[in-house]
């Protein structure tokens, strides 16, 4: 521990680490697998029973509860003024099917925990101070993800997230409804309100910071990522006897595409990440010459220009290779690189140094909501280590010193906007 | 019609075409589809049924009908020396599930229709002349198939072949005897008798014979044909985080893998066929790095020293070309190239010559019931024209004069063992 670390004023600005990490194992219980992990799907009932949970102890520590139309939580330390833009934390409570303890979850409770202190020691700040808990960012039950900020954001309309259903054909609609209809007294918040800033905390999902030995990331940005379909169209024909001068075989365009695409896409620089992960080949029998391929494409780079180029000379390689058979390439995803805000990162650096724990720059591979904030406020994430780098697992695992520096950091970042730290450190 | 066709002499050793074709006709009514195709599964209710017919046939004709172990259905002229090895002629009645009117019924129809004309005119053969119905031949229902042959010739033995299952669980021990039950006064033949020569007539499944005008294919072989099932063992890493440097992903693997195999071996010469039919990617997630691609590979070539220096390589390019992943290459089907009988060959293009219809040499790119009588006797197949090539489909299609030139054939290539062509033509 260092001397900043052991200093009794600095102490008297720390969040309750025990508190947090039983909150945490109590969520934790929402939804517990049989091999150590949470399922907590969006809108689901154990979604909704995360929520009363969340609410019990908001109410208990004086916090207000609300949502929005599109199902995000929020709970508000009250400011002075209730009509300025509110600093928000936060970030998911819903999980991958075999999810784990901290993913999304954390920085929700890191949040409320945040909020939690600050009203124990009777702060009243002069804006608003939320915590919230975007709906469904994980996109495992109905897809895509990121809807909640997404809504919030205006990045996608209201109706057409209602419309969407998941695999037993329930609509977001109707699991929306059946949430609000659980919480029939709590306050509605319009969608997408000005906000003054954001902050996300979350576990890396990488190995970077457990392999540096640093506790907190200091996140740069969130690398962009485009996602493409990509159908390849030949002719089925039998294996024994059509010769092969004669063939559209889809499955061997595939491979020439693919290797291609390999080559002068994935190994472009060290930065990129592109991924065949998902392909199917038709009729996909044993002596039938294949007729159609259909794969999804991920790539990301965090230089939005060279994302553009990669994508374009993607699509170009498709359908440039493709003969004697065709390939169609059809865009999804597309979500540009993000810088988050530099005075936000250095304040992060800053009070990682206060605490005394290592700290490092970090760029987020993976997307998160607080991608969508970032053009509506100044945001920023912390990052604190997973062991192995593993995330999205039941056995998904972050130690107790990191989970309660992480929130440390988010409360130290958070005191000039709560008043206490404008005066100089208490 | 050719000065040699119009013949009355000829004329007095045809078969009878209405016939044939009434009869081919009528069991296209056993198992038909609404499309117009047939659907006769081995060892099934409807091939039981065609049993019955082609029974009632041979009795009406004075024909014997016989079974073995293996549920194989013989029919039999009887000749002078009923112990002295017979003549065989046959194909199968089992078909696809979208299967069409002719693959494998008519060359059982067309030797029953020989030997109905023979019996007809009094011919008592020096030996028995045998019309055999192989038992699944297609391999739909019960993978995988030739299993009547297969088990005629010694190349499986009953035991496996009984324990074999359908998709429903049902073996073939249980569906073998209730064949076998439906037949009680059935005699019963020892499995692989001694046979003098083997002749199967059956459609050719591709479009050589339509394209060049030539009613019957003199079959010089059935090309040789390996399958293997190949493993490649990768790791499974998240899309957006884990560095390409990093990645053991097993669908690049498999690329890199796949191109040099369509190169090396797909390209080797004008008579390899080499296809990858079937492929399977693990986990098959949009944003999940490969970790198991599973594949089939279909090789074909006429040369038995060829292919097999070809399955050579394909398993040493599969394993040298897998780092940072490991592939796996079990060897599945091992079937020769066969030649046929030079004599037989030649007996039937003289016979094609002397019915008057035009004919050529033909090498067979799918696998028949003859390959594995080759080995046993001297062996050749008819082949008559199908209409765009097409087989295993319910629009399958044979000319009815095609049909009948193939059985005419048939007939004038068996009469010097019947003893009729002995002392000159009739």
């Amino acid at each position: 521990m260092t001397a900043a670390a052991a200093s009794p004023v600095q102490d008297a600005w720390r969040i309750d680490a025990d508190r947090l990490w039983r909150r945490l194992m109590a969520l934790a219980r929402i939804g517990a697998t049989p091999g150590g992990g949470v399922d907590r799907q969006a809108l689901s009932a154990e979604e909704i029973a995360s929520w009363h949970t969340m609410i019990e102890w908001a109410l208990s520590a004086g916090l207000e509860p609300s949502t929005d139309a599109v199902g995000n939580l929020f709970i508000a330390l009250p400011g002075t003024d209730r009509d300025a833009p509110p600093v928000l934390a936060g970030s998911h409570l819903d999980s991958q099917p075999g999810g784990g303890r901290f993913d999304g979850v954390y920085g929700v409770v890191a949040a409320l925990e945040v909020l939690t202190t600050l009203a124990e020691r009777g702060v009243r700040p002069p804006t608003d101070v939320l915590c919230v808990a975007w709906m469904n960012e994980e996109g495992s039950r109905f897809a895509p993800g990121m809807m909640g900020s997404e809504a919030f954001a205006g990045v996608r309309d209201l109706a057409s997230i209602r419309a969407t259903r998941d695999a037993d054909g329930v609509s977001v609609a109707d699991a929306l409804d059946a949430l609000h209809a659980a919480f029939p007294t709590l306050r509605r918040r319009p969608l997408g309100f000005p906000v003054a800033a954001y902050l996300e905390a979350h576990i890396e999902q990488g190995p970077v910071l457990e392999a540096r030995q640093r506790t907190i990331g200091v996140v740069t940005g969130i690398q962009g990522k485009k996602t493409f379909d990509i159908v390849i169209e030949g002719e089925r024909g039998h294996a024994g006897t059509l010769a092969m001068a004669d063939r559209r075989d889809a499955l061997e365009a595939f491979t020439r595409i693919a290797a291609a695409l390999y080559e002068r896409i994935g190994r472009h620089d060290e930065a990129v990440k592109f991924t065949i992960g998902r392909l199917q080949v038709e009729p996909n029998a044993p002596s039938v010459v294949p007729e159609r391929v259909t794969l999804r494409i991920d790539l990301r780079h965090p230089d939005n220009a060279v994302l553009g180029q990669l994508g374009q000379r993607l699509a170009d390689l498709c359908e440039s290779l493709a003969a004697p058979c065709s390939a169609r390439v059809t865009p999804l995803v597309d979500a540009p690189s993000n810088g988050f805000d530099p005075a936000l990162q250095q304040a992060i650096a800053r009070a990682a140094a206060r605490i005394g724990v290592p700290h490092m720059p970090i760029l987020s591979a993976a997307g998160h909501d607080a991608r969508h904030m970032a053009p509506l406020c100044p945001s920023a994430m912390i990052f604190i280590p997973c062991r192995d780098g593993v995330s999205h697992a039941e056995h998904e695992w972050a130690e107790p010193a990191h989970v309660a520096a992480g929130a440390d950091v988010l409360l130290d970042v958070l005191l000039p906007w709560v008043g206490a730290g404008k005066d100089g450190r208490p």
